[in-house]
């Protein structure tokens, strides 16, 4: 049977199936009654849940975090839809699919690997292929890397998005570069492919999305760095030279200046061509996905806006009624 | 014989040619003695020039603004050169080249113009193809277009230099807009096209580059929207049907919007995923034209870093003194 | 009988009267009972009503934007009045006095007009004159801009705001130019009148209050620089004279440079005598607005402030308790 | 029998004690039954209660502000505690010792006045030490500080925070002067005295916290400089002698400074050593005093970083959970 | 013999008159004979001044800050007019005449104390009108007032120059204030004769300019605080009764918050109607002030713009060469 | 013979000693005569040298940044002292004393060391002890920690520059941590070391003070986390124990954020109570310094305020011309 997510449940459903649980809390209603209250969630949202006349026995029967198995039905209770159980019961993460429980990149994951790969191993500078091959074949960060989101809620917040992100940068990079003549092909894909890597570290995406202890302490760009420094050695041994110091800090410089101003938390404005086009490449891209994804993610057809955007500071025009026409009568904007 | 370009100027230099005059002035030295001070310029550059013993009748002779005729001898005066005059004589306007004077885009303006039409009269959609077309076909504007600077000093400060900005931008754009679906190609290339169509207006170029009177008080990002309401007449005449309403608007919107943040000048900030393109590349080219000169013009090999870029407020790395290779040897950077 | 107005209800009333529907809901109560919930409106404010052991039915009956007439009794639940119905109706748009839906000025609109009238008649500058008839006959034009609030929400919010805050700032330039000689009271007039003029299709006005996609994608700023484009060729055509240019681009640019900085959404900052004034003009009338708004319409005399004032971000000190004596007890104001 | 303290109540208890009495309403529930409604409060902090099918009557037998003796039962409703009264009778204040209302610095305020008087009877200048006997033997002045909190909300904010505020700054300035030759001891300690005394009359402390009216409209910082002149005339009693001017002006100039910029609410910035030390040393005990209160407070063993900080716009860092060790599980921060 | 002004004197003019000295200095020339140089200054300007071949006797024979009897030339040296000097002498203060020195308001100073009595002795309010009086009958008070500049080089930076600000505040607040209902005119037409009456302590203007120690350290904000509290105790001698501390209040936030935002100096923003019409009516004197002086001074007739005026970083449009006609051939800007 | 340092010369002077050469230029003067014109330097400062009548021999015989021997005559010329020289020749640098061309501390560096490794052998953790050892034992990095200034000009601008602000620094927090309970102490010093070790590879101090390229392009905060990773496999060495990696992140986190704000180009700020306290006493320490060093360098007895001070954008108050009087005449301050 094909699992029901929670983005399709509707008023008057049944729901026998697996969801993650946050949020547990056992309450008393007005007559003193016990409950149990949680929020069910898998990759495609998450719903407000009762068990009424449960006590402390259900309520330590799972965790939070846990996976339960959840036998009940939707109803809409003051405006919004919730769950009401019949039965809820801890599931062993062995037997659960992660998949459905973390948004995913719509691309083939495969396949992005296999177009990073692609440019990386072409690249003319033997250094920096070098540097490329001892990432390419680390395969706990590289594991890392294809699951990593590129953020936890502002753009590519999915399993993959990191990933995703990098490579589309790696496509664009290789279509500008031409017409900047004196930007270095070679130190533009190796920085676009580096200047995020430490997201690895700074995000935490097991079942959640969020960020570890480090990365708040220490940071995504800095860590980058840390990164880089630590793979020297195996660089320098694989080709059996020093890695030219000049290269290894421009790379740096790359890294900690994508950011493009202080402001946004580099330590270092760009000073260098390649700097430059990087962060120029990584802001468009980043935007891009942003209004790309508020315009298609919008289901509502009663306004001509999408809701607004905090990180943007804006709602996008999806324009009129019937798509691709002009609606004269003047819609409400705010 | 060729014309020796002041860039070209050395010590100890004869000169015999036309050069522009500017900031004449009639000055009494130490003694009493009178002098005539001037600034002699060609597209390369400025020198000031002086004529020892020089009254009246030689700074009557000629007025700011005027070519002259010059023959005198460089010489380096407290550690700038100079030019002491022998000989000046005005020279009329006609006779002159005025490729002599004015920097130019390197790149052929012709063959400029056959990418930027080629663009445009592939669109797909009717109504922007006739407007398209309604530009191109408008002499006095196209002379203008393929003549104005993109701006006085920033960036691509030449004539010609609006053109080559504009196409490299549509060559950009249309490498870029298979990355972002959703995004309309048609409105893209025309709100490139358009997006500083104004500064033909905004700025003066016939022999010194600078704003108009109509430039400093309304603005290229007005003008340009006016010039655009401006066609639609014609626009219609030639479709025979009424351009759509959400066209125009989302033209327009673009043109508002490309300098992305109130703060630059931009009455709205982009709210349609064409506009967000369009203000990305714009920016990403002008910054990384700014980059790529001060580099490519930088003559100075003491240090390893371009002078101080106002605009940007930085120096940009030119790298150690063998080109490729770090310099070790720390240098002083400011 | 006279209407009660949503201001005037209090606990325990009883209402049979016309609203407007905003907001509607069909929900379940905790027994699953279903029951019907809205807002009902007027012009002097709204609240939620709902209508216990109501279905599908009825919910089907009127849609939000919708008179109903309503049939119930208000109570405080849960220390909110609210409204709970025993009979709802709609009723037909025609049969309704709009007026009773829109807060309106309190000025009388005929005399504003005819001030303005005045105002502009009495022009010295037979190009100005000439321009402003062609507005003051444009009958469409006129009907707007006698609608048109001057806000949204922050100022004028009402029917006719427009008018009232545009012919104050007249009665006000009209008070003060004599005190800057060198600035053209013809050009001042003008340009106060203009000044908004684009809000007429920027905002929607007539239900509720809003932005039109136009407005937010274009701007009143500049829709008021096309308006006078628009009146240019009539106007010619009245004076049989070409319209100065230099008086062209001062209106524009009065009406560009209005909000003072680009930070607030002007392209350009007041360059001109007249500019300026009309800015510090403006800029005061709307802070005076809110300010008196606020302290007139607290009803609050629990403290000596009025409620934080998002856009000026500060309350307002509305003095002591017996109205002009200090209060020597230290009131809590946060 | 000990008071139970608000934070020491738990679901099912039983309390029999006086309370602070804010925000009573009277309201009826969905049958139209009363009830009343109030929050609860002593120094530790307030918690919602009830009493069900209470009318008028009850409702009017106390207000706002007034103490009560309250009878009744902690029980969980919808996962917040609240207090369900059986009686409840209001008290007069004389019998009630506000100690238990408000909250209190932990320093023992006899022995920081002690540490006080000993830094200011000290001092070298006999101009200084006769202008801090005068506050000194000021009744109403020194009751105010020794009660005063440096803050609303921010830091200090209780009962003494201002003395604790000042003493500990004191201690700080005397270990630091010497270590900054050229700055007067005798002036930095006075400085430190008086920075913060205009609190005493721009905050109410009585019995909630709050701004005086004079605090919200004059500020703290004007009123310590008109405290300063107003002391003028007995000090010069006392000396015998006019008190030097530059020294007064410095010492105003401390007041005046001491939150560093302007856009902090200074008039001036600081412009002499002691300004310069008195703000930094003022700056990093009031931020110091956040962080170390927002780590000592947290109770939360959920996660290891404390609550936002709105005023300081982050979290701070708690630790791993055995508490000198790193969670090496990545926890998630937002 | 009228005198001849600094701003008078042209290449080739004799001079034989009285001067300000500032500058002076004993220089050598690369023939190692001394000369003293110097500027010589009167109200209307300074000019550089060299008399050749004079050594430490005439270089110790005056002081800068003295007034001196010159004799000499001037002539253009290298672009610049200068004076060479003959003779130069000391000359007694006691016998200049300051006018000649100092620049002056050019309107009646008498006329401008007779408005300014006029609208304070015509206050309704029995208090302020004896506040008032208290000003008015303060000799020195009222000398440093119709003396004193508004600013060092701002607005109004001439002997009375805050004299006619005032008043001219004082006219339009006159004129405003029934625009807006709710606004007290005492306070206003109080708040606004004393807003800047600190700046007659915080400015020297005796014979140059400038900061006074207190001015730099205090500010004339705080200052007017001041001398308002100053003058309470023989205000309420000539009523005979308390002044009512609410006013008291009132008009210590008006003089507080006049700058507007605390960015500006400000302690406190405006939160009464009558301080917020204050701020607007000041700023927009000092603003249009500045505008129409510096189209009035300019003098260069080569350019359709003002120079570039930093306190309001920007210039300003004066026009096309004949005036009132706009200049169709595009005038470069910058 | 002692040395006469620069700024010990003065006009008539006849000068015999060694100084550093920069700006080297051949010129010819208005004949046409060649002169050689350079700076010479020591730590005290420069001065300009010219020698006349010295051609393209004297030009080649030395270079920017060697030591000569000059002998010359130091004379006053249009108002700034220049020394002409009779005689120029270079000397080898390891003759050279460089303490007398480099400012330094005037702090024993000995002193400081001691002081420096007494705080560090007395930490409590066994981990940040052995940490501070292994950097005590690192000779190269011990010499430049010693030798580096703490900025090229705004602070501690001279030789061991470093040291003494670090060193001050740890006395300071020695003696604030106990006011902070709840505050590593250890944490605190070690981090209080390493925050600007950095340095020692950001700037170069070897004959003049700059910037290197790695300095530039990486910065002092990224390199000094470098340092303290590449020290961990030394560390744990000798401890034979892993560092743990709490207390790791907890170090570099106060490297990172020392700074304050992203703005000031820390890519975190403090989240910890050590970060936090450590980034005050840096700021403290660093503006207490510039006053101070302001204050004592001034020489000008003409004005009671030092030069404005580019950095803190302010000047700072000397005092009255008899030292601790105020000047009651009204000073000048711009």
């Amino acid at each position: 049977m094909t699992r029901r997510y929670v983005e399709q449940l509707r008023d008057g459903d049944s729901l026998d199936d697996v969801y993650l649980v946050t949020d547990k809390q056992l309450r008393a209603n007005r007559n003193g009654n016990l409950y149990v209250q949680m929020e069910l969630r898998d990759r495609t949202g998450g719903m407000s849940a009762r068990m009424w006349n449960a006590g402390d026995a259900v309520y330590r029967s799972f965790d939070n975090g846990d996976f339960v198995h959840a036998d009940g039905k939707v109803q809409n209770f003051q405006g919004s839809l919730q769950i009401v159980l019949n039965h809820i019961e801890k599931v062993e993460h062995q037997k659960i699919d992660l998949h459905d429980f973390m948004p995913h990149t719509e691309h083939n994951v495969g396949k992005l690997l296999e177009r990073l790969r692609d440019y990386l191993m072409r690249l003319n500078s033997p250094h920096l292929r070098a540097l490329a091959e001892c990432f390419l074949i680390d395969d706990p960060f590289m594991r890392n890397f294809s699951a990593c989101p590129a953020g936890v809620k502002l753009h590519h917040a999915y399993v993959g998005g990191l990933l995703e992100h990098t490579v589309t940068m790696m496509d664009i990079a290789d279509r500008l570069v031409a017409f900047y003549p004196g930007t270095d092909r070679d130190l533009l894909m190796m920085g676009v492919f580096l200047h995020d890597a430490g997201k690895t570290k700074e995000l935490s995406y097991a079942r959640t999305f969020g960020y570890t202890d480090e990365g708040q302490l220490v940071g995504h760009i800095t860590i980058g760095v840390e990164m880089l420094n630590e793979m020297m050695p195996r660089v320098e041994e694989l080709t059996g030279e020093a890695f030219p110091r000049e290269l290894l800090i421009r790379l740096k410089h790359m890294i900690l200046s994508h950011h493009g101003t202080l402001e946004y938390g580099s330590p270092k404005i760009p000073m260098t061509p390649e700097a430059m086009l990087l962060h120029s490449i990584d802001m468009m891209d980043t935007r891009m996905h942003m209004v790309l994804r508020d315009l298609r993610e919008d289901r509502n057809n009663q306004t001509a806006w999408t809701p607004f955007n905090v990180t943007l500071q804006r709602r996008f025009y999806k324009g009129g009624p019937n798509g691709d026409l002009y609606a004269d009568t003047r819609d409400s904007y705010d």
